[in-house]
């Protein structure tokens, strides 16, 4: 008898991730190689919380990786925002050892405040698995996203209303040479969760993830929910594929921006309105905005709002004057040229 | 002392949009033109259903229009679903004909099952419609959409997760020589309704906008307040501005994908393998999906699904035999040639 299909699924799923980095690790080569030319076995760290997602990760990685010579290992992180996270640091510790990962470590961080309590938690987590990763030659670094963090990313970037990149969500590889990995992005957190239980897998709750002073968790316990009593069930899956399809294509449309760009420009470098007129308006913006940025404007602060404004420049001259962007940048258009430049 | 700001606002919505259509039907002149040469005055319908939406802005053409040397018009479609539809009907025709707008008519529709009540509903609205524009030579109908509608639309679209196409909303300019016009997409609704109090126009709540048997209700009702609790109250704002974005990206891509289909086909006209593989996914993608479309695929049963299918046959060839699509069409690959049709 087969392991539980919740098993199997995450086994799977954890399996075609490790077979990517392996055939990204080595080529395959139809020439038969010398042992002695064999590189080390790989190590692939996961994230742990101790949650029900990086728990079934954590275990699936276990399971999978010896049978590909791939070492195991796995990092939690110690974000000391409640009383006593060290000691539940220490014992994600040990649960993690006891499914076999070597090595094994706690990493205390300290959360700063920038962008807020939940981009600061992101930011100095994200900073401590780089470390990690350094510190340890891994590979790669396992996350626990599932599909239904992404259908929540997608609804965050939505409420954005910047446009299809920010609904593009969570990358399946992501970070300093694809050292992230997302296996479970098509799987639901349910499935994680009965994995666990079906393993005996003890696992802990993350208190944030109920805390309603977090927009996430709001969205998962209020948003959501409500948005599948008024859309259907499938709300998760289709929010998920937007994901998938959005990415795609902003992704052609930054390589067709970036190619355009080129030809929008004259001898001295500068941009050319009649030639950017005659771009469609999807490409163009993107050519303003990148313009924007490499002028010295933050990109968390300029909206579509800002682009919309210079874009008339273009589409709609009437003699406007100069346009103040977010860092100091000005756009103006002088003598058909689009000048745009930190004042 | 000028107009209620809310009066001021749909009345300035309107006035544009009037003035985008006399500039399609009479391209600014250099020369004078003799008065024999004068078309007659062009006559703007709006379709009203005695609702808040499109009272305001029946208000606004009827005060507008004259200054404009245009004809306005009212239409207001029976839908013949609940007793006594016929009467209220007449009522709105009274309410038309007391802004002053002249034709006003009412125009009873049998409303069919294809698609579910909605859907039915609007296919028998557009139809007759359609049918008035043609009757009174229209040059245009305005519709009362708000910029909450168009966040409905846009979650509706988002619920299929079909990609950036169905998340475009409702586009400003449709129809048949863009014959639709939606002035008030950057209006709210309380803006409207406001608008409707501060002239003393009496409105009717359509008993279907508030009925949770129908999938927009509940969204309106439930869906989007839940989501604006979670998410701040800018998400309306948010899903309209990613409408307008969606759309142009969803231009530009497919203008994109309708140029490289030219490239990718042999001397025969048929699909190469090899050059498809070259292109982005999205821009691949959009190809494959129009291929399927033109062997007869009907493009609503078409989901992402089976593109993605399709897809591997390019990305992730390993002999896999034929591909079943809706409308009894099959993709296979033979030769290094894809082939689409009718099985």
């Amino acid at each position: 008898m087969g392991p539980h299909p919740a098993v199997a699924a995450i086994r799977l799923a954890v399996r075609r991730v490790l077979h990517d980095i392996l055939n990204e690790q080595n080529p395959p080569r139809f020439a038969p190689s010398a042992p002695h030319e064999r590189p080390p076995a790989p190590l692939v760290l996961v994230a742990c919380s101790g949650g029900a997602d990086s728990m079934a990760l954590a275990s699936a990685l276990a399971f999978e990786a010896p049978k590909l010579g791939i070492r195991a290992g796995g990092i939690t992180v110690d974000h000391g925002l409640q009383a006593g996270s060290d000691q539940r640091a220490a014992e994600v510790v040990q649960r993690l050892r006891r499914l076999g990962l070597d090595p094994v470590e706690a990493v205390a961080v300290t959360v700063g405040r920038a962008g807020g309590p939940e981009a600061a938690a992101r930011d100095a987590r994200y900073a401590a698995l780089d470390a990690a990763v350094e510190r340890h030659g891994a590979r790669a670094v396992l996350l626990g996203h599932t599909r239904d963090d992404q259908a929540e990313t997608v609804l965050l970037g939505l409420a954005r209303g910047s446009g299809i990149r920010s609904l593009s969500g969570m990358a399946a590889v992501s970070g300093v040479d694809g050292r992230y990995r997302r296996p479970f992005l098509h799987i639901d957190r349910q499935t994680a969760r009965t994995a666990c239980m079906v393993q005996s897998l003890p696992v802990w709750d993350d208190p944030h993830n109920t805390d309603p002073a977090y927009t996430r968790s709001r969205l998962r316990h209020e948003g959501l929910p409500a948005l599948e009593k008024a859309l259907g069930k499938g709300v998760v899956e289709a929010l998920a594929r937007t994901a998938q399809l959005s990415r795609d294509d902003a992704d052609a449309l930054d390589a067709w921006a970036s190619q355009a760009e080129a030809t929008v420009r004259d001898e001295a470098g500068r941009l050319e309105c009649a030639k950017l007129h005659e771009l469609p308006p999807a490409v163009r913006r993107r050519i303003l905005r990148r313009a924007a940025i490499d002028a010295g404007a933050p990109a968390g602060s300029l909206f579509a709002r800002h682009i919309e404004e210079v874009d008339r420049l273009i589409t709609g001259w009437r003699g406007q004057g100069a346009i103040n962007l977010p860092g100091r940048v000005v756009a103006q258009r002088q003598g058909g040229r689009l000048v745009i430049r930190q004042g």
